[in-house]
């Protein structure tokens, strides 16, 4: 790379034995794809399941880097939008890999969000019993989130992705340059995940956050890069530790449980992102955390001003329209796919950085920090 | 076990580090299920995925080992035969196990042959990106062939296998009285895959074979239950080596390369059970290694000698109403799912026991073997 570009860039090696991968991070990254998709094009093709959005934008330069390095670049349009992560559309996107005699030693890239990142990655987890994927996400979300841990799949009429499979990408593409086309919302909601990482795991990265943050989201490109670099080691530590979700992976919960809830509540519609709900869910995980005495009130209120800060959501007055009562929105949380034999799993916190898991919460405490939020929401409309 | 019955039984450990598991044969392995099922069931439930056929004669001996146990079976029954591995019926199945809330700790019991086995096996690979799978297989061949290797998976219109996953059993359990209720011709045709073992890389065992096939067909629990523990352990030990199908493992393929291509050319249909067409191939893998000169006449003369003295078809004579030309039936070969770079792989030998892989064939050989073959059929007809 002699444009300097990639100077600016970072690489994180995530250390799985015989699945191993590199994140390639930085503005500009997105240019290195034809070198790195060389080795894993032994017939000078890819496939590429795109988003359909993502490809108006950022195709053609996705089939210049790979032109460059004589690779021709063979795309599958997918909607936008979670629902395209369903059956019909993974039959439709295998169904078309097979018109195109993909043969296992050849590539599928996942260019998109979350969604096409979830949908391409399964399709070829199955494709012939699995082919190489290689991942280029194109939003913060899924830069932080996608990029570690080789989740992949669809949702089913019961849930979200309860059908899937571990498969982890060949290589990861992270250009933060790409951030830049994105919605202002998409971008809070996907930084939330990034100050997961540091309230989970890392205090140092929350204080570092709380000052860089704001350049983070205004568009500095360096900053981006050092987040995303951060919150990937920190997921990669945890997932090589436990690769199939039996033991720590857990921690990366943090937020989720009420997050879920909230977004089944509100129909994982526009009333709540993603990274919304987890942001809400993180400042009640500290709450209920510090009612139950784990946790110090200061930690609780410095976790959820720094979310504020950033405009992300921390209260269900928060959310628009009508919440289900406490009740209901506990029941929504034993739904949760990682529920075991009926008993609820939370990640609860001792202090910033101090995540850790429990199935030993008092219901009464959730309940009561359910019940005041949705007071306060009443008051307010 | 009190009843004796295990005492004539086996085990057979594949030993795939934290994937390992055991494969337990025998007659009357079926009323071990119980107690191997209840680590596997912390919920006091397992669901079963049952072809339709065998669970008229057999879920009712399933269903007693495991109520014994304390374990109640919730039965999903699937239609008998290959068009239940489809995308449709496999989404009918991933809902009814949703339905049924099953959790990443519980088990689904695949009970029936080879169909059961990779499309259940399949649904508990990709549910909640994976639960533990028990296989129950009721067929020679499944018994033989699926117990070992964990490939799973459905068809695509596009070919068959082409959508799974490699997902291993928790265990095997492989009651060879369940084959006394199977049609001769299903029998004989899951011989040749035992055959297969022999002739592969066990010279002795294809000794044995000749002494000791006619009693195994005839209904010899002993001889049945020591063939299937010998084609398992050496299965098991090529998987081992090779557990995602890179190297060695395409020895198992000895066979198949002729063998997919004349079940291609009669529709997949009762023309030619897979066994049959794999009896077939194999003859001509001997055929065509003779012919390069790898091989020495007698020794292909003498494999396919046994498979036609156990009634299986080894010519193309054997195979009622037309076929494809010489060339149309290579061209079939080309599309196998295994196909690289567009080379052709096949598996030759140089004697009985003695496979390997090659891509250097001279196509005019295979051409000229199929030609005297199809000149043959059309002599008889």
């Amino acid at each position: 790379m002699s444009d300097g570009s990639a100077a600016a860039g970072t690489v994180v090696h995530v250390p799985l034995g015989e699945r191993a991968y590199d994140i390639h991070i930085g503005p500009g990254a997105l240019a290195q794809a034809g070198e790195i998709l060389k080795p894993f094009a032994p017939q000078g093709r890819v496939a590429v399941v795109a988003d359909r959005t993502v490809a108006d934008l950022h195709l053609g330069a996705l089939e210049e880097t790979l032109g460059a390095a004589g690779i021709r670049a063979q795309t599958i349009l997918v909607p936008s939008g979670e629902s395209s992560k369903s059956m019909r559309i993974l039959e439709q996107v295998l169904g078309a890999l097979l018109d195109l005699r993909l043969e296992r030693s050849e590539t599928v890239i996942a260019f998109g969000g979350g969604v096409a990142g979830d949908l391409a990655g399964f399709a070829a987890a199955i494709l012939r019993r699995g082919v190489r994927c290689v991942q280029i996400p194109t939003t913060l979300l899924s830069q932080v989130d996608s990029s570690v841990g080789g989740k992949t799949g669809i949702n089913a009429p019961q849930g979200k992705n309860l059908i899937g499979a571990f498969h982890q990408p060949a290589s990861v593409i992270a250009d933060v340059s790409l951030l830049d086309s994105l919605p202002e919302r998409e971008l809070r909601s996907g930084y939330a995940e990034v100050v997961k990482y540091g309230l989970l795991g890392d205090a140092a990265f929350f204080e570092w956050l709380e000052a860089n943050g704001a350049a983070l989201l205004a568009g500095d490109a360096a900053a981006r890069t050092e987040a995303i670099a951060v919150s990937c080691r920190a997921k990669a530590r945890i997932v090589v530790e436990d690769e199939t979700e039996a033991g720590n992976r857990a921690l990366l919960n943090l937020g989720h449980t009420f997050g879920h809830a909230l977004e089944a509540a509100t129909g994982y519609s526009e009333r709540l992102l993603h990274g919304e709900g987890v942001a809400i869910g993180m400042a009640l995980a500290f709450e209920t955390s510090r009612r139950m005495g784990l946790c110090a009130g200061q930690d609780a209120e410095r976790a959820a001003a720094h979310l504020r800060a950033c405009d992300l959501k921390t209260r269900l007055a928060d959310i628009p329209g009508d919440l289900p009562s406490a009740e209901g929105l506990i029941e929504l949380m034993a739904q949760d796919k990682k529920a075991s034999g009926g008993k609820l799993t939370f990640i609860l916190v001792r202090a910033i950085g101090q995540a850790f898991k429990t199935q030993e919460v008092d219901l009464d405490v959730v309940r009561a920090v359910l019940s005041d939020e949705l007071t306060a929401k009443d008051a307010a409309a």
